[in-house]
């Protein structure tokens, strides 16, 4: 039998005003995502804009997350870096920290690279950091131009079995999931969407890593809870509605603004360069989106 | 009177066997460059495999050559990464050794970004490192996914005068490059193949910064010297024909295999993944780039 599907949550990285990450604010936040009922964080990918942190940065950001209460089989914490160097040093350091697993994303800078060398990369972070590591295999051609294939999954289970753990999905391509999980039964596949989570469940996937939990975490484990009862279809209607109040905003910012009105603390929202924050004129979108996510959590 | 055009190489970063970068074959290299005709180095580039380095080892190379005798005044390293504080440590400590410049790729891991973002993240830099500091922009969208536009030179040129020097363009688009040299002409711009030096140089550009320049730094020097005279087409022919050999070959690669055959050194081939070295069916091809690039220097 499948185990329960699973919420882990890409936490968003609080900044002070500055642009330094607020630590004591990115630990009660994460505290705050468990209550609410998520089995865990995945934070340092893409909506904890992990790419505009330095390695440092990071690190230290995981061990105030482990120090801080959240236990350490709760945390896939992203590790994949543009540069070999890099990605090893992570990942030894979150596996020296008896995460769960990490979220390795390729290496994102060149492209094309071939199968092989992409194999190559993830070969030699695995070897380098050594046994008892988990990697979660990180898809999102959208922002790496680097998709990580059935053959290179393939090639990878093949050379380490039992160290690729799974893969998280964010392509948003259904039919790529689905395939890839009839394709790997004995691995776990996460959609970067709630509202996939039904179709990602039936066929067998492990559940979901969505942004927009960060702010409707409550309202996504109820879906969790309800799937096959007859609240499944409420609970899912709820949760795609305030996902798509999302759609009009940008992404990354519009989960922080409302965070920070969730969190009613406007220090949740800083974004560091390229990402802007929401303007004014997105401020209507934003208080609807704040309204529809978890309503006990909501200003307005 | 415009200054002559010039020629900086995105020298190759050599690599030990077990693919920690070599910096005594590093320096070796520059300085042979330099004793070839080559104007200065732009390291840490692309075709320097710059992002699949650490900060740190960035850091350490650029200070190697510096101190193995490459005047700061001839080093244009590449400094931009995708995380904001990595680009403000790289580009500070590239400015404290007194570098002519610094080659800065915009952040390259979120996409769609505004031109907002990019002049935040462009200003933060250049705020962060203070006085002194000379920026050249890097457009190469193939590998960023992240264009330089001429209306982010300009909101950057006027925001920051003097400190914005030029813009390497590696798009390979011709009409790019002229554009921009015509809004743009206090700024230098630099072609990314010798085989557009004529026209860049004719439209008022600065000069190339090319990947063949690695293995063809004296055939490169000649032709920007006879530009203008009865040599430049035979100069123009060569450096052309030596730069058609790499494109039936993965280039980076194929430019460090060269590179090992003119140094009669294997030592020089080595790649990190992603990239891969190239295989057995390659090595007629590379021994025909080596033989079109300066006779000279060839063991063929």
């Amino acid at each position: 039998m499948r185990p329960t599907p699973r919420l882990f949550v890409p936490a968003i990285t609080p900044f002070h005003a500055d642009l330094t990450v607020d630590l004591p604010r990115l630990v009660a936040f994460g505290r705050r995502l468990i209550a609410q009922g998520a089995d865990g964080l995945a934070p340092f990918g893409t909506t904890s804009e992990a790419a505009s942190l330095s390695v440092d940065e990071r690190m230290r950001g995981l061990e105030a997350l482990a120090s801080g209460g959240i236990a350490p089989d709760c945390l896939i914490p992203g590790t994949g870096c543009a540069a070999l160097t890099d990605t090893i040093r992570l990942t030894g350091h979150a596996r020296a920290l008896g995460v769960r697993g990490v979220l390795m994303l390729p290496p994102f800078y060149y492209k094309p690279v071939s199968t092989e060398g992409l194999f190559a990369s993830f070969a030699r972070v695995i070897e380098a950091v050594g046994p008892g590591l988990r990697v979660y295999l990180y898809h999102i051609p959208q922002m790496t131009g680097v998709p990580i294939t059935a053959d290179l999954i393939g090639r990878l289970d093949l050379a380490f079995p039992g160290v690729v753990a799974g893969l998280k999905d964010s392509s948003g391509n259904w039919d790529n999931t689905a395939s890839l999980i009839a394709a790997f039964p004995h691995l776990e596949f996460y959609s970067a969407s709630e509202a996939l989570l039904p179709r990602n469940v039936s066929a067998g996937g492990a559940g979901c890593i969505s942004a927009t939990a960060n702010v409707n975490a409550a309202g996504i484990s109820a879906l969790i809870g309800a799937l096959g009862t007859a609240e499944q279809e409420t609970a899912l209607t709820r949760a795609e509605a305030a996902r798509r109040a999302f759609e009009k905003l940008p992404l990354i910012p519009a989960v922080k603004a409302v965070a920070a009105l969730q969190m009613r603390d406007p220090g949740f929202a800083h974004v560091r360069p390229p990402l802007v924050a929401p303007g004014p004129s997105h401020d209507a979108a934003i208080i609807e989106a704040a309204a529809l996510c978890n309503g006990d959590h909501v200003l307005v």
